[in-house]
């Protein structure tokens, strides 16, 4: 996990299956790596929805006493990624109401653009609002909706709300999935081994709980679960794609498929790309891991210099509350990566990150490739400069601290110290991904905001 | 703590003290009694709330980290007996809301009778729950109100409210507490030592504050706390009394004051007119730890009868998950209570306990003594028969399972296999506690509600 | 629990009960206020002994999985008052040992006052001491003595050894129950329900797990039990008993029988004799609880004086680690007791204590007493002044810490700011227990060590 | 962490530095690969020795309290992997003594061989043995030896004890290292920054806390640290080096230095010799991660086939309680290791591990590839077949359970279902790492046991 980027969820929803909970669990487990703050369960058992959340990872959640109390053969899940800070729970998900239709679960990966002024719309006519989480205008929206169900409803809400969606919705016999019209973040529809459905940001949850992949939810698509049958399709909005070019270059897993392409195919382009048109005299191609592995791979194919595991990661890392000595000099950097200082001693190195945010780690990772005695320190980046914050769901640090919003190519190599440092360009990185560039969202790299 | 009948809350407002959340916290320790499921504080800073809540005891759920972001002068506090039961900790309190004005938090001890009705016409009007619990109405009530100000909304709002209610308000710079007209609940105001106010549910927790009793809050009163003044008093209901005489028979900690009088004389008081109306000749007068002791002290000096500890409580007990073997027989009440077999053995006890509700402890408390050796054993409860459930705040069973409701007194004493069973009447009763009888509610013995 | 005079611990023996290591651990239970810091238990299943120990409540350390790993017939167990410090639990019992004849644990209550002796013997010897407990000395004894079995080698480690022991060994088939030839600490024998035996610290474990009591296990015996048989006694040393008066001042608990006597009672004969010899003319008579509740109420039986329930405790105590704010003066006593300010107010009140040992929160409590209004505090001690620490399994601060060992009664009382000061005399506490001089050890009160 | 094959222990020793137990803490950090199980560390005061030790990963075990406990210049230290099964931490390092001479305390890497004989003999004549492990021999013969001092008693102590052992012995003011005559196992020395040495079981620890590498302790040699200055060394025994093969091929960090080379760069060195002597044509080469990586990266290199991260290893991996449903299968493997599916499908992949140990995870991962739709799966063996169970220091599984003492390579190549199978010969695997043969042990390939 990166400390200054961090995607803000994951989502899963499970149809029809009469262990749904379990199933949600699991599918969470696999997409951990998408927020590792809280967690939560919503199942409904036909009367009632039950709900568990709390702060902590999947595994810690949950035990088997509180799955059997979540029963019911349809469930929604999320995980989430650091909260308002203090140990209130409160902006975990699901988020749960009780309304005019009944009750209703729902959890959302993404974020409303005009979620302060829809808010402050709501509260101007009365309405309440318990916690610091946008998804909360959603409950609201619908609740006041004057439509008579709660599909009519759901798309009337959307239809107020602008920005970054992909929700699951569940009440106490259906479930909904929705996408925005942008498909910024990724929503994927799967067939579990022998009855049921289930939806998930990533397939890789898929493959541990052995559903088939059938297809993405559409951008503007809303996928009806009703009656045990296969899931109804509504177009809600006309798709326009915006997809988040970023879950490419660093969120999403490597052995996930995302907006219909292999995200570890995607990332070995990058690279690939990047030796072409950055390419540079070295002994070695070394990733700094675990992100820069696969465009590693890629640059080190395409430029024929031997690819190396030039830097280890330490797994074992968790919080440590015990202060280093003074000696104890890059404390933090070291305890997490270290550096092969065999293959490394006298070389000359490239180093192969997905995204340099802040720059600092950037500059520890080049210090500590000295130390060991490389020669050279070449960095390659396999994605453009991060210039500007993310508003559609991605947590980002502000603009200000962005290093290459305040400084040029030239200066960042600098203050690395790196002897050259080289950046993929937008267009390479659309061509990397296969993708057309109207529709992906590159605003991170070029601030051209869509909303 | 009784396993049947148990008070479900205590509340507590801390003004103008620049430890507020601290004060709150040991404040809600003393209160401790009232609610063991969960504890919870919110204080504000003059711009912002800041909220923690969570299951577990007070001192669990806060050390000195959570009480440091917990930061600003004024603070309310809650704690909690059981919630719903799954792990969810959706009902703990404060209730936080965020509406028109602003930002508010409330603590509530007590009942509203209309809770369904409110709600179900909020819910028609667009509303939505995110809890179980009734309180969640009173937000809902205020932030759709269409008065101008917090103060002229929440008597609004309580005007919409019937039931039991001890409520403090937060909000960014004023808090407010404000009984019901009846005053089925305590609420006393306090001065700290050297600037500020308190108001808690009872006294216990003044005294280990530091802070010096002023006065009950009296029904139908607001109490409104602003720049850092003494509370202006706001008479919204005209007083029509009626105190829960079940806070002097159980569930008040015998050093408060509440409703104006000691609980543990008033409980002494019984437990001499109980021998004085009901006596029986015996060698010794027993208490059931811990709730019987004041009255059996009581019982004892007005007969003449010797006052014994002979029933001993083990205050190791918590929650233990082990199986007994089936010779442990009783293990259940055994663990808790067990008897001091050479003061019984041979004797007539008359062994004094607060109420009688399901019956079953009853039942084993006599047959622990037997088999320890009494020769006879005589029930004397210090309250009239527990007929009725409660609705002004207090968890009972349903009435089926409230044995006075089911059996007459000859038929229970035969269930408990006791030699005499003799309750106090309700007159009686009433005379212990040196109340009128317009005053108080009575309803769990005489189903006489008010409401 | 006092926090300035402790005993060291409790043990246990289950024999001959497939449910062994269950039945230890309800035992344990009972006999948790001997000891709360560490808590263990080895059963032995016939060919290997298993050992599960921890820091932690008896209910904390244990549980289903657990109490399944400790499979067999027999097992030992032990609480554990406080340690060395740290937390290495090295210091926790049962102590395990294998040796030439195989495996052996053991369990002791009590201190051996050679410790140091024996124990550079050994290790000039070359024996190597693991931990810091001085029951370590007694499995190096067994091991190296050259009788052939364990029954012999116990009979030769013992008589090596001077001091206070009760002692349970468990080897892979039998168990040993031994005295020493004083009985200082207490240990008695009962008969399981359907099979087995059980020894035990008191009998308040006996009454939890529904065995019968037989007798004590006698001063200088040793009992076996093997094949299933009752068991059989030997009589190691001439009896000379020296019981610990302590145990019936406060140590044991009071539904237990110690030495042959019942402990509430040999407390209630205290508060007789001291209301006769130091009488006083007051209101009322109140305990310090909990420790002072029997012998405040034969205070109170004896003078006529009312016996009231002065001072509430409160059994939410934990540690909290909350500092307090400046103004909460004496927030340490007042979170564990308070006063019953209405029953106090106006009144000369009697309160009733065990004893003094630093003198430190007696003074707290007059003082509480006072603020609450009582118009006189006198003081009564039911045991004589504590002048001398203890050497035979009581944690006593150092003799320059006891307030007795250090001031008069006069100076005492000067200190503890009370209208008067009185304790029972030596003669007189004999009395109340009902005890030959000869037959008790009242070092703590005297200084006359026997060993 | 393989499931099947582990190294036993770290060991780690800090001399002369005034933050010793916090350089001790780091340096375990950095070890924690070699043990997950339980962590302890025994510093010195000068005066005495303190121990904490625990089970739970290093960054649990300790926080700023505990090392504050653990005060003075000298420190020694130990993570372990799994102990008897229990909760009983009785097995946890540093073993503790009193003894004759003062105090000391012991931590070791390895495994005596003829600790039955030597504890039998030691039981006869009297010992006592407190715990499982073999290393409370060595306590008992230091402490037993006729020799004066413990620099000889140290000498007069290993020369009775047989087989593989990384020693760091801490008295209260000396510490010494000891490598046994062959060093089977690692243990280097290093220089830290300001003042003070280590010595640990890897050079990784050294890099952690900025300490400098000065050389291997040698097989046989003892290093005596005291008067704070440079270690004194004294020739026990005649070097005969047998270093352990598989610490370069699975145990040891690939960042490591051990035995004088490049852990990292001698497992691509047996990559590329596996490409060439057992070749095969295929489209990827990838790896079993992440022991796997190194051999895969030199396998690509000598072959020309590209190297790819055909399958993840997903490193949120705790343990779950959490039940899979009947559907699905593989679970546990697919937690750990899931499929890059875009890369592998329709391809002939060579897939890479370390070795081979029971078979069950090869072929549940050759499953997992053609699952994934690989044509063909070659599986590829960095190390010759794993024949026999290692007495040195690892825990293996007993033969009947090692798949390449109970099947031909035939036989293992259809029992994993995989297209082909070729290990490295022992032969080749010495060359890769540069050895000589009689330098090295290979029992673990060979079954030439050398005691």
């Amino acid at each position: 996990m990166r400390e200054d980027v961090n995607e803000k969820c994951a989502v899963v929803g499970i149809y029809g299956h009469k262990e749904a909970s379990r199933l949600a669990y699991f599918s969470l487990h696999a997409l951990q790596h998408r927020g590792q703050e809280a967690a939560g369960i919503s199942s409904s058992d036909g009367k009632k929805l039950h709900t568990i959340k709390k702060r902590g990872l999947v595994m810690r959640v949950f035990d088997e006493a509180k799955l059997k109390t979540l029963s019911g053969n349809n469930a929604v899940g999320h995980t989430r990624y650091s909260t308002a800070g203090d140990d209130s729970i409160l902006d975990a998900q699901p988020v749960f109401a009780r309304y005019d239709l009944g009750e209703m679960a729902i959890v959302h990966n993404g974020n409303f653009t005009n979620a302060d002024e829809v808010r402050n719309a709501l509260i101007s006519k009365g309405a309440i609002f318990q916690t610091y989480m946008d998804t909360e205008n959603l409950i609201h929206l619908i609740a006041k909706s004057e439509k008579k169900n709660l599909l009519e409803r759901i798309i009337d809400a959307v239809e107020r709300i602008e920005g970054a969606f992909s929700l699951v919705f569940l009440s106490r016999t259906k479930m909904f999935a929705m996408r925005d019209r942008h498909g910024f973040r990724p929503l994927s529809l799967g067939k579990l081994p022998n009855s049921g459905y289930l939806v998930a940001s990533e397939t890789c949850a898929f493959d541990l709980v052995g559903a088939e992949f059938i297809r993405d939810v559409e951008p503007g698509e809303l996928l009806v679960f009703e009656n045990n049958k296969e899931p109804k399709s509504i177009k809600v909005f006309e798709p326009t794609p915006k997809h988040c070019i970023f879950e490419y270059v660093y969120f999403a897993r490597p052995d996930s498929k995302v907006f219909g392409q292999s995200v570890y195919q995607t990332r070995k382009n990058m690279g690939k790309e990047l030796a072409h048109i950055k390419p540079v005299e070295a002994d070695i191609v070394i990733p700094v891991p675990d992100g820069g592995v696969p465009s590693a791979i890629g640059y080190a194919q395409e430029s024929g210099i031997p690819y190396e595991m030039g830097i280890m990661r330490n797994h074992y890392i968790g919080r440590t509350f015990i202060e280093p000595t003074q000696e104890m000099r890059d404390l933090k950097v070291k305890m997490k990566l270290s550096p092969m200082t065999d293959i490394i001693k006298g070389k000359r190195v490239i180093v192969v990150d997905d995204s340099i945010v802040r720059g600092t780690t950037s500059k520890r990772i080049v210090k500590m490739l000295k130390e060991a005695g490389a020669s050279e320190v070449h960095m390659r980046v396999s994605s453009p400069p991060t210039t500007d914050p993310c508003y559609y769901g991605v947590d980002t640090p502000d603009k200000d601290k962005l290093i290459a919003a305040n400084m040029t190519e030239d200066e960042i190599c600098e203050f690395i110290e790196a002897d050259s440092l080289a950046y993929l360009d937008e267009a390479t990185l659309l061509r990397s991904v296969n993708a057309k560039e109207e529709n992906y969202c590159t605003a991170c790299f070029t601030g051209k905001y869509i909303i």
